[in-house]
């Protein structure tokens, strides 16, 4: 169904990383996707099951960042019109980018506003449907196609993946994405990545119940920041996923330089979390095979260079 | 001959970018390709079409860069001993990679040593082949897949070019690729681009003769300064190429944060350089279609840093 819409993104890797791994780590680069992240590809398969009537009314979504502009793009494709409720204080880049893109963009006071609110305020007046951000299946397997082209992509280079780590905020990327590994690869073990304060789905999984994280905390991973693991998505995870990483913020500002050093890609933070949580357990994949999927490369290049003063060796 | 051994990297476009340009831009990102530039095509090429008893004997190169490091991988992959030429002031990480990709590294001083003499010495005392860096027929074949790539991946898209563009040093990679266009798609225009005060070939091709550079400049661009077009790749060009450009420094870093910002991928100087030509003649390609060769995205963090400091619009 995505055929001619989102791009088949490359998988990338360092020969001479590897070797000074012990390991080899295979990155699939979704920063290279239309929109800068995945979520193009979980939008457009959601908005293309819609009925005539309902993509007649348009839909609507509320995010700060990549869903955004993967909806705006995936409803301009399918000639659906959209409304992307953003923050007053979201990017300028971001904001001006989810226009062009071809939305009607509503901003909220984050402090005073209820962007859900909003959202539904809109669906009510305009009929639009809503297309949340992970908890929802068919958008799952949307962002599940990232698995089987991986399996497709290592079949071609006569491999296959012992793990394959990738970053978590509502957890619906890695639930399509295990969900296909599942059918397609079962031998690969399914592991998550997320912030230090924000790892839910890590303390969920071993709790094996939905737990939230405290609250108070910041995260340069704003992509994949989230409070809670999906009701939908979480079923999921417990059943497919192996196990889950939290990474410091050091461990993903040095995995953003090795990714660039080494891939010469550029990965938004939360992008670079299973590279970052990877690296950081260089012993577990002594010999194997690792993908870690790189899920976006929306930073702002201020910031970014900033995170690239810190030069380390890099690996 | 390449297939499993090189990788078809992708082609990268932003819809944004296209919609503000005016024009369609699209980048043949060999950033990505193995070590880092396009070098590992021809080397692998070369070495291949070697004899047995030639590649026994092994091979030696000279460069400071991504010839090195070509040369020494493709050699690797072949089963076929390197010896490779370096200045004893060349960056550490490429002293250091060209080693570990497997090749025995010779430093010289580079104001007192002949690189040249040098590695003639070694392949008389050791009976290797010198892999020139781009005065080859059968190096520039290699180059050229580039050319037959391109055609392939527009073709798959349903679109062809107007207009391809590519950095340019002695002139090899752009002889290999404007002789596979010429074959496979004969309508698109061919362009180069050199620095300022390195560009020969654009000033030997309005001459119809090979002239070389005025002593005494430097450029950021290390990666396509030549003194002069190559005895074999000028008579191709000067059949096949429609115009040269040359780009300043301050177009070649606004192209490297255009890249990253809009493809999220690392260019190096030179390998921006025919992004930087595109960018600042847009006038010349209003609803076309563009390919932009980025021919290598071999930078060192630290020094890529400092050129994203300078933060224009990015486009």
């Amino acid at each position: 169904m995505l055929e001619g819409v989102t791009r088949v993104t490359p998988l990338l890797e360092s020969e001479l990383l590897n070797r000074r791994l012990g390991f080899r780590l295979v990155v699939k680069a979704e920063c290279l996707q239309r929109t800068g992240s995945f979520k193009i590809r979980g939008a457009y398969v959601k908005i293309a099951s819609l009925s005539a009537k309902e993509r007649a009314a348009g839909v609507v979504a509320f995010s700060s960042g990549n869903h955004a502009q993967g909806v705006a793009a995936a409803a301009a494709e399918l000639g659906v019109s959209s409304t992307i409720v953003m923050p007053d204080d979201a990017p300028a880049v971001k904001l001006r980018n989810t226009a062009e893109y071809g939305a009607r963009v509503i901003t909220y006071d984050r402090l005073t506003g209820d962007r859900a609110k909003i959202a539904r305020d809109v669906a009510e007046e305009t009929g639009a449907t809503l297309v949340p951000p992970y908890d929802d299946y068919v958008l799952m397997s949307g962002q599940g196609t990232i698995g089987l082209e991986v399996a497709d992509q290592l079949a071609q280079i006569n491999t296959s993946a012992d793990a394959l780590v990738c970053p978590v905020g509502g957890g619906g990327l890695i639930a399509g994405i295990a969900t296909a590994m599942a059918e397609r690869a079962p031998q690969t073990r399914i592991y998550t990545a997320e912030p230090e304060n924000f790892d839910d789905t890590k303390r969920s999984l071993i709790t094996g119940e939905r737990v939230g994280n405290e609250p108070g905390y910041n995260s340069i991973c704003d992509s994949i920041v989230t409070q809670i693991p999906g009701e939908k998505t979480f079923p999921i995870n417990k059943q497919l996923v192996a196990e889950g990483f939290s990474v410091s913020e050091t461990d993903v500002i040095s995995a953003m330089q090795t990714l660039a050093d080494h891939m010469k890609i550029v990965a938004e933070p939360g992008g670079a979390a299973a590279v970052a949580a990877v690296l950081r357990h260089k012993e577990k994949w002594k010999g194997k095979t690792v993908v870690a999927v790189v899920s976006g490369g929306n930073v702002d290049l201020d910031t970014w260079r900033q995170y690239l003063t810190n030069t380390g060796d890099g690996s």
